[in-house]
């Protein structure tokens, strides 16, 4: 196993416990990431809650939803919508599917998602709502060309919901995505209370683009993942939350 | 005791802790099991708060809510209202009676609880609502025309309300029956965001079908209820939560 | 000291737990107990965060709000409405004011705090809204006039709200008092929800009052006072909350 | 080191992790304090969340951002919006910035935030919006001019709001700006729900003003400073909540 790849096994042991104890995750959701050293490969855990996901629950995938490992392991049901992304978005490196409750609800009411602050700034582009489901699959995306129609939908953006499911985050490497997908879940979170309130004022294209460039920035994004990793070991026993982490 | 009847029990108490942990049951609220080797007959725990029930915490009962095994204990007044729905649907093997907050605002405004998203979509047959009190009884359902006329608003369905009071769900087992606790009350909590974003679109009878079958299936329901019972060991400390289970 | 005050002791400390623990209490607010040996007289903690107050931090006060025991402690500034209250209404043994965040909406609406709910039926004769403040003591009730003008809004209710400030709630004995606290606090919850939804269905009169004979029946009151004490004991980790309490 | 300078420094630790525990600050916000013996710089730590800051990391700033202590550590980029305002504001001894969720909705919508209850009246001189951003900096307060413009939007207030971004909050000393940043964001919490009840009736001037100086004064502000202080050592492991603090 190569370095590269060392460190995206890691980073994505970690990025699963960080999205189940920020509440991104629970029992349901995945995140993957792109094969560093082969990039039609990807990797994604074996069917299991993302809180338990160790290194060696790990499968790698091809773009069909093939495993090219050799586990034997029951994958998750989903991977092909991974797979549909690494296909059709060569900028991206990880995927997140989750099922934040704060989303769902902008899901199925036509009320468009829109960056309200600036830690949602990050989604300027917009973000798309999927329902072009087939209906026989209860709302799960595990056929080919349904996880095609998801690759079209979400286009060139950062991220899409899907109607009465949940939402897909994307990005150009882990700690972007887990960051992302935090933050669009509590992006929403504002952005139905200010709708309760009156007509928000949200950010235009340019601050939203200039937001998204300082949050992804090394310092900021360094902090957060710190930040995340430090709470999501503490909640595990395997760190004590007071002490700096070095 | 027959094995059944062990697994049964050992599940029952199970449900008890999973649905307390999840904040579904508090101090009070109950849930029970048919007994699998004689369909007449049914467990339910003694009057207590489900989080400390234990097997021998355990009684049976008829269908007219006497006990037929001999404890002695001062049994759930409610008893009767799972003893009228075993009586009325020899489908139903396991019943959960509980005040979910975020179903009561439902059942005193005539909105009707909806699938609205997929971890909804099982109760695409609607969810009645019970309004026929015997006033003098304080909203409690302790007599057996009361418990008869619960089940003749249940009729057919997995779940229903009781105005001002909470929600009963039933179900082919238990663990289709704890799942579908919790996610009827958290369908409710993203139906009320929907609701103040706009007009919702819910699941149609199809989707809801299709997504019920999906939900209920071996995979999810196996690893939804692992999921809940490593979280309600981990709060209890006999378990250890960032360990993958065995 | 008697048997009755030892009691009355006891159950005052553990109140202030409970109360802190279900978020009720927090920095401030305070639950009293009428002297059962003498009913001129009432027990209240010196001025302290209830979460840390133990048997002897509670100091004696006679219907001026004067000390009458001998600890020399700094009093809470509010113990007049207590005072004026045990004065007023011979029936009430105990009396808690607190600022549950769910009731201050209600207190400075004009929208009433009503029974929604089974566990809100004891409020069946409605909550009267204090509004009549000395504006020079910053909403806090320290004079007698003050205090008297709170016990007579009280009128015979079980309990009011106090504009942009909190609520007072009365009982029988303090364990009904710290019910009816608890309970009031999550009807709110409930009812602000409903009001989102649309027009609810309140319980009518009768129907609260049902509702209120059977919560505050023996098994029931027993039932959630043990539910309560093992939390709060846990939370201090002074119980192992999974086991059945003796 | 002054004893004062050490007092104001073991305040400013442990302000970092009150406001951390009581969730108004996360990964991100900063909290500083003039320099007791040089009222023309002031302390803030070096870049890290709040919740890990210690003594040591402790950094010392001129009113141009500019660190006069020579740690060589990386700070954070907004201190300038604390140096602008030590600067306009020679009353202010602390100054917090924050990100808490329920002020940002306020804070896009026009609608103002006001005490609505009396932990809230400290605001009773109003909180203005910022809205003056240079769009390229991504809504970061990082440059000098921006800096001064918060200065005068702040005004000789307590506490403004940044349009889709937090809050900033300034006291006469540390515990009062701590106490103010966690009452502005719990007024903001009860404001919402009031408003979507009906028409809230606020605080008046003077019922403002009175409960100020009430919640201001000794005996409140040590109580709740103190209350924090176990709370959020409890939480790091190191305090017994449950023991009267000494």
């Amino acid at each position: 196993m190569s370095k590269r790849i060392q460190q995206a096994m890691a980073d994505l042991v970690l990025a699963n416990h960080i999205l189940s104890n920020e509440g991104v995750l629970d029992a349901f959701g995945h995140v993957s990431v792109r094969n560093p050293d082969n990039p039609d490969h990807f990797f994604l855990s074996r069917s299991l809650s993302p809180q338990w996901v160790q290194e060696q629950d790990i499968m790698e995938f091809d773009f069909d939803g093939d495993e090219v490992s050799a586990t034997g392991f029951s994958p998750y049901k989903e991977r092909i919508l991974h797979a549909k992304i690494y296909a059709a978005r060569p900028d991206v490196q990880a995927v997140c599917h989750h099922h934040a409750a704060s989303l769902i609800p902008f899901s199925t009411t036509g009320v468009e998602v829109r960056p309200i602050c600036h830690i949602g700034g990050m989604f300027y582009e917009g973000v798309p709502v999927y329902d072009d489901y087939d209906v026989s699959d209860g709302m799960l995306i595990v056929n080919p060309r349904e996880g095609e129609r998801i690759a079209r939908t979400l286009g060139n953006k950062r991220g899409m919901l899907l109607r009465g499911h949940g939402a897909i985050v994307v990005g150009e490497d882990i700690r972007r995505t887990v960051m992302a997908s935090i933050y669009l879940a509590k992006n929403a979170e504002i952005q139905y209370r200010a709708l309760q309130l009156g007509t928000p004022r949200y950010l235009s294209y340019e601050e939203g683009r200039a937001a998204a460039e300082t949050m992804f920035s090394e310092n900021p994004l360094e902090r957060a993942w710190t930040y995340w990793r430090q709470r999501a070991w503490a909640a595990r026993g395997e760190a004590d939350s007071s002490r700096v982490p070095v």
